[in-house]
């Protein structure tokens, strides 16, 4: 979902530049949304590994948020304006292909997000962008997070399918390579813009398909 | 879902009949369908009480299938035929007024279904009769049935919603009554159709909506 499907980067920055700004708040937004989803694969790994218990990701969000406080001299900004900007991660736009790439895959397949977002996170996000799921999976559902096993298996399971009849499709190989790992066949989706110099053009894994947007996915599937 | 939303009466009649009449089975088709829909209520008891571990409906309605076998003398019938009639409950049409009353009622709320059918069900329920779920909730989510208090608490939270910003509906004062008792609001949709002559025309215990279709819902709810 973030990077694959929604454009977290400009959308973060936007919003956090909505709610702070009048805190007379003045930094570099990007920077200031990269610094937070920085946070996300530690946050991840104390959950994952059994450090600290399942959340949903809207509270690891406002973890993460708490950690980059002091970068961004954000002490003195209110308790419920940072619970406010926590939110931000609800209202972003989806890449320009989502809405019809997904409807024509849909036509032939079930689709579901396999995210680490909980569900009322995905369901804004779906209703933002006019994005109709068969069913919202992910961690929310296995009660971990990606790339454990447990995320990729539940959510085949909870369609009653075989991993092998389910495709798991993202921007990031490690995802990819996790859900290959369980079984699943892949497709990568390229987001180059998702982090201009830093996000992967090209799948550093072996996949099923390759394909450019979700409307080239559809394509490439024979829709 | 059952009863509330999709005619599950007429609807695995004629699937039965579909499956099982190659196999030369005359019988009461709608008989049948009651006699399957009996044992829903002390199959589910076995695992609410924790008698047996949490397995998805579509397990249980096979369990169920099994126990009617001898009454309808299906002995001979084989095991594939009987795991695809079991696959009838996902090939049921909803009432009339409910593509159009769910319509109107997303337009102002998030809408799931908070059913003890599992995902995969609800998504196949969903796609035959064009419903758009924000998410599916209930009881593959809960991993126990209702009436247990954790199914309605598990929905309100996998929306990050109190109980009482919720509202349960349903063509059935148990299940009301259970969502109630957990803070959700309630409305009672009529379905006297649902099984004539046993169904409730009227609740039978306080609502805070009592509603005629789901477009009399929505209307009642300023839609």
């Amino acid at each position: 979902m973030f990077g694959t499907l929604v454009d977290w980067r400009t959308g973060v920055a936007r919003e956090a530049q909505l709610i702070l700004q009048p805190h007379r708040i003045a930094i570099d937004w990007i920077a200031f949304a990269d610094a937070w989803r920085d946070e996300y694969q530690p946050a991840m790994e104390e959950i994952r590994s059994g450090r600290l218990p399942y959340v949903k990701l809207d509270v690891v969000h406002r973890r993460m948020l708490q950690k980059i406080i002091p970068n961004f001299g954000l002490e003195k900004i209110p308790e419920i304006a940072l619970d406010q900007l926590t939110l931000a991660w609800h209202c972003l736009d989806a890449w320009k292909d989502v809405p019809v790439g997904l409807a024509r895959l849909r036509k032939r397949f079930r689709i579901a997000p396999v995210s680490n977002g909980n569900i009322a996170l995905m369901s804004d996000l779906a209703r933002r962008n006019d994005i109709h799921w068969d069913a919202i999976l992910g961690a929310d559902i296995a009660r971990t997070f990606k790339p454990n096993a447990a995320v990729y298996l539940s959510a085949a399971e909870a369609f009653g399918l075989e991993p092998g009849e389910c495709m798991m499709c993202a921007a990031h190989s490690a995802d990819l390579k996790a859900a290959a790992a369980s079984g699943l066949r892949t497709a990568f989706i390229a987001r180059p813009q998702e982090r201009p110099g830093v996000s992967e053009s090209l799948p550093s894994v072996p996949v099923d398909v390759d394909a450019r947007t979700t409307e080239d996915l559809a394509t490439q599937l024979g829709l």
